[in-house]
């Protein structure tokens, strides 16, 4: 009997009792991920925040195999052992595509990791030998699982919703790493509340409470870590790196790796799978320590801000006029910093919950489905929340009195960063 | 009041309540700690081991501080500000010359970390000048504690013993982090048991079970994690790619950081500093991706194998005669595999506490002090223990029945890789 | 130096640095409460809820302990040794005249705990001597506080607020022995944004989302835990179990201790503070017992019911017209149940946060302070729930499917005890 | 399908998926656990010591179903329907004779939780009908397994060896619940490593270490929890309240429980099980309640201490000499206390493993069995320790200095209660 088993800070163990599951996760393409962070740019701002998307994507593949477990034992779901390995793959492969900051990158770049996770699953040769090994149409399935083509909408509820196995891992291990309890639910409750009926997901009335608890988990996450100012302003900084990197090609593309000079590139000839899967974190940290040393001033000065975190200091305010921004604009120039490069604003939305269209269904006592945010006021009333950021040096502040001073009285804030 | 305050998943937060400390976390050389595993290549066995030298940096400076608070109350230890900023400092600090996989890396080339953390404390133009700010004597003294010079005798003890800050916050933070519960221990009671007496830290004998559960986590900590035959498989595979690259020197060093240049061919100038630090885990693994498309096959291949946890597979047994071990090097070359890459032999001894010379010193109710040891039988028999691993590719047992079997025969083993 | 360290699950250590405290600690008052469960019945819901008020009373000591370290650091306060004992007796001793099960006795007898808090501060002998030990106005400033007389507005605010060291222990308390994660939330953060200004208790706006969820740790445990159907159910069968022996005195009173018989006999002489501390749950339990061999069958029924946990079986419900009830009673005769003791019907309602009048007091990054709700909209939503609940005995719906199909028709609900 | 889950704060959920179980639980017999604590008198000592032998019965009954569906999907164990319904009821029943502080009560009287485990499972009328319903020798099997007839080797050494589901339970749950962390180690592991060869039960040889964990775990709980001082101190205090009242009968039995005076006159009529069934840890206190207003005053005098906390003092030391002891008994007698009572002498012993007859068994990877002790040093060093403690009041140390010099002198150790 195949079993491997691995100890997890989050699951306690990660069961793998299938050979063919352990032969997707020992790909080439699984085991890059173990060099692209979870949480991006956030362990700058949560030191413990360094765990990987590889360590994550075996605690959703975990989350699934319980829950999967639950399922059958109940309502004798899946119906067949090509539905549970595709129920299992897609948790553990529907983060292969990312790349490394990948949202940041997704701001700069045409780039979407969507669309890689499809070329990679359907174009790499390794996972795709292991996909074929099932049947032919195994690749396009999982696919079509991860972009909502409605074949199998069990799965694709299970692994893309509200209430689904990646946003259940990514909670509780985020908030493990990070050291908050902000992201703590019931887990075994909620897993075990999970109903099929009419070939839909829904969640057991009885269980309300919790699936509030998991809710209000992902709104604490996103108010306290996720959307964190400082985070985004690592984001920023990363985004104008790659910003100023294109703009001065022949200076950056200096003994960068093929992929990431094809990337800058986005004009130039498509990039292949093999390039793709060579760029991880460690590869575009590389470009920054190189970037670092560049005869370009400003790409220089800012890789040498992300690698020793001397970041952009944010200010929460409430958005700015066009004016005044064009006055803040001015201060900044003037006191030395290229405003394109070294000036942001950023808004930040919380959404906990959506249910317009793909809300989460609750199977009520008297037999019929009902929305939860019907069912649940909290829900209901915890309506998406915006926060205003501004990024600047915070040198200016603390060398030139007199600008912070006009900053401060243009926005209204009292800001002493130290 | 200065105060700022990290969460932590180990302590919960962090707190640092001393500007200049908080000056010293923001150096671009402790910064750079982020981007160097405290474990190694131990993620590669248990995925879970993604923290970095600088979460455990804070950790050790947060014991430190902790303990300092406890001494400071019952004993008046420290007596100067000075005294309190250097145990603070050399906690925070002890760490800073480790660079990508230390440990491998000091087998294969001329290198110590601790000399490294010396060079960068007294040469590091931003490290040294923030230690000049106490007194032109401080960086010295800081190496002096590092070295136990023993001028400063209990800030020494307290960085580096058999029970020390730095030991105390990587059993906890390095068990978390595995996801096993082998590291446990009670810090706040060991803490909180320190005692000073004749300018020398003892331990109170009331605590001594808590002591001797500390000890034992240690062992549990190096028998089950540390020393795990599939962390020293990975450990070799590392030295082997390093070996091999310094020996195809013109092939390895195209495009590569000009440190890890300099550090291939350690007949060469001397590394500075400023080099030195821009050598992390991101360099090494960019020059692990560079040498996978290298033209020398045993390079691109043992390179690749890292990239892609292809490690080499791990039999314990009998340490082989010279013979055997003549017979083994044949056979896997027959396979097509140069045994001096994809061969080796490695002893690993548990040593989970060593009293000559340096025990803990256990202060009784009778008051003398006692080497722990001559009170704790546990202790006394807790003898070092070892264990021989051999390594060589998995694919011989796979693809090649006979040869597996002879190999079997030779170490009398049976081994089935899967 | 004094010091006692009380290990504790919840806070890790308890520390008494104060002889004086620890003497508190010592008197039969406060040792009595370790025979009263800090959940009433709930433990026949949660069986892990076995915990006493004795343990949450040393808690929320603790957390008074660090609090006032906290403001001693930040603002200087408390100003006196007298001020710091004055709060940290008051966490001690808040509970001390709850009775067993007193939240139930309130309701059946003209009870209050509070006035029993109060004469035993003030009357019982040993509490007394040690409190005077520090002044003779010492006893009545500590009722004063609990009372809210506002002589001393912070001391009272930290133990008796919408945001105080009672609540914080307990919920963290009650979530850990009941197994569930709702009562989670950030303790020391919390803690650590307390502010005093004008006199006045504060948080720091920069925790507003930390309080949010503290008022939604209440929230989920007032919901999950404490208003749970089953347990209102076994108070309900306690409540009886009382009002019967009242009713059947002269049967009920055979061998009871004099303290019981005392209250059970409202109209005569008043209940001495000494026989009052002869109560507690084993007092009662012990009354069960013997009221389970009453000749009075329903003393009897009802004695062993709640002694082997036979509970009344609820039924979560609209609640039903007058005419509904009536017919259920009749019902519920007609299976030889007498429904003054066998049928009940409760409502219970959920209110996290109060605002009016006694809010949490917000204190502005603009330097003023505002009420909580006024800034969290999740807060101002967070309005009261209410839910109806009906109670009778499981077995007329295991032995009469008629009368069970009719109250079915007459709740309309589809209720399947098992 | 039948399913009830309830929340643990150590097991997370227990799952009863077996309607039989369930109508065990709810056995008058079951439920009385809940009024018997775990660890007796520990709470004295460990304030959060305060679960019951019921929390526990489900814990061990919990691991037992988790072990069991680890054997079934291995080794195909157990063959029956029947077998698994044995091997959890033995879980959950194995304590069912325990009696209130039932290890004090053994040494005073002629009384054994075994004998009443016994005659509970084949008397009780309740429990008798559920176990009847298998078949009539269930009762007797279930009986046979505690007594290790040896008819059910594989369930009786689950249930009671070296190694067994009591003992797993126990340690993690006194751990958490006591608030230290030397009962962790890692369940999961355990559990999973337990493998079935020759009809026996024996643990897989590479999960060595974590065997060493637990009995290390074993260890350090007895040293820091089982046996300490105070709690040892504890039991004799409740060991000399039985005795006085034994010989006070006429003064004692005034007013007591039938069940509690059966059981002082030993001699008289025997117990039946309903007479016992109803005496649990609140008749004994309620007796000591009666005691303490007794006209005996050392039987009051005892019952107070008790009751308010005012134990006798421990004090370490090596065992002293008949001579000593007579000399001690006199100066306590002097001081106006009766040495019967007030004064004792215990050795505790720690045994974490014994391995002649019953030790656990490895299965070697060479596919023998061994004892543990012979392939592990550290278990095989870890022999018995005793430690020697006496016990008197505290208050000769307080009130009369030259007594306590005396006495120090005598036992030639240096104590200073406080």
């Amino acid at each position: 009997m195949f079993e491997r088993v691995l100890k997890d800070p989050v699951h306690d163990e990660i069961v793998v009792d299938d050979a063919w599951i352990w032969s997707l996760v020992n790909t080439a393409a699984v085991q890059r991920l173990r060099r692209i962070r979870q949480l991006g740019t956030s362990y700058l701002t949560f030191h413990g925040a360094e765990h990987s998307r590889f360590s994550h994507s075996l605690g959703a593949y975990e989350t699934m195999r319980r829950l999967l477990q639950h399922l059958q034992k109940r309502f004798g779901w899946p119906h067949s052992d090509r539905d549970r390995k595709l129920a299992l793959a897609v948790a553990l492969l529907h983060d292969v595509g990312h790349g490394p900051f990948s949202h940041t990158f997704e701001k700069v770049y045409a780039y979407h990791h969507e669309d890689w996770t499809r070329r990679i699953l359907l174009e790499d040769e390794e996972i795709r030998r292991r996909l074929d090994e099932i049947d032919t149409d195994f690749a396009q399935d999982l696919v079509g699982v991860l972009e909502k083509r409605g074949k199998f909408p069990i799965i694709q509820q299970l692994i893309s919703s509200q209430l689904d196995v990646d946003r259940m891992d990514y909670l509780l291990r985020d908030g493990l790493h990070t050291g908050v309890s902000y992201g703590s639910f019931e887990l075994a409750r909620i897993l075990r509340s999970i109903v099929i009926s009419d070939g839909q997901v829904a969640i057991s009335e009885n269980a309300i409470h919790t699936v509030e608890q998991y809710i209000l988990a992902r709104y604490f996450m996103y108010a306290q870590v996720y959307l964190h100012p400082v985070t985004i302003g690592s984001d920023v900084l990363v985004a104008n790196i790659l910003k100023r990197a294109r703009e001065q090609q022949e200076t950056a593309a200096l003994y960068l790796p093929k992929a990431l000079t094809a990337i800058l590139h986005e004009d130039s000839r498509p990039l292949s799978v093999k390039e793709y899967l060579a760029l991880d974190e460690s590869t575009l940290t590389y470009a920054f320590h190189l970037w670092s040393g560049s005869k370009d001033e400003v790409l220089a000065d800012l890789s040498k801000r992300f690698l020793y975190r001397r970041l952009l200091y944010p200010i929460v305010c409430s958005e700015p006029s066009l004016e005044i921004r064009a006055q803040l604009r001015t201060l900044i120039r003037a006191n030395g910093y290229d405003p394109e490069y070294y000036f942001a604003g950023r808004t930040s939305g919380i959404t906990a919950y959506i249910y317009h269209g793909e809300g989460i269904s609750i199977a009520t006592k008297k037999g019929d489905k009902v929305e939860l945010s019907r069912l649940s006021k909290l829900v209901r009333e915890l309506s998406t929340s915006e926060e205003f950021c501004l990024f600047l040096p915070r040198e200016i502040f603390l060398e030139n009195g007199e600008t912070a001073e006009r900053i401060r009285r243009l926005l209204q804030v009292s800001v002493y960063p130290s």
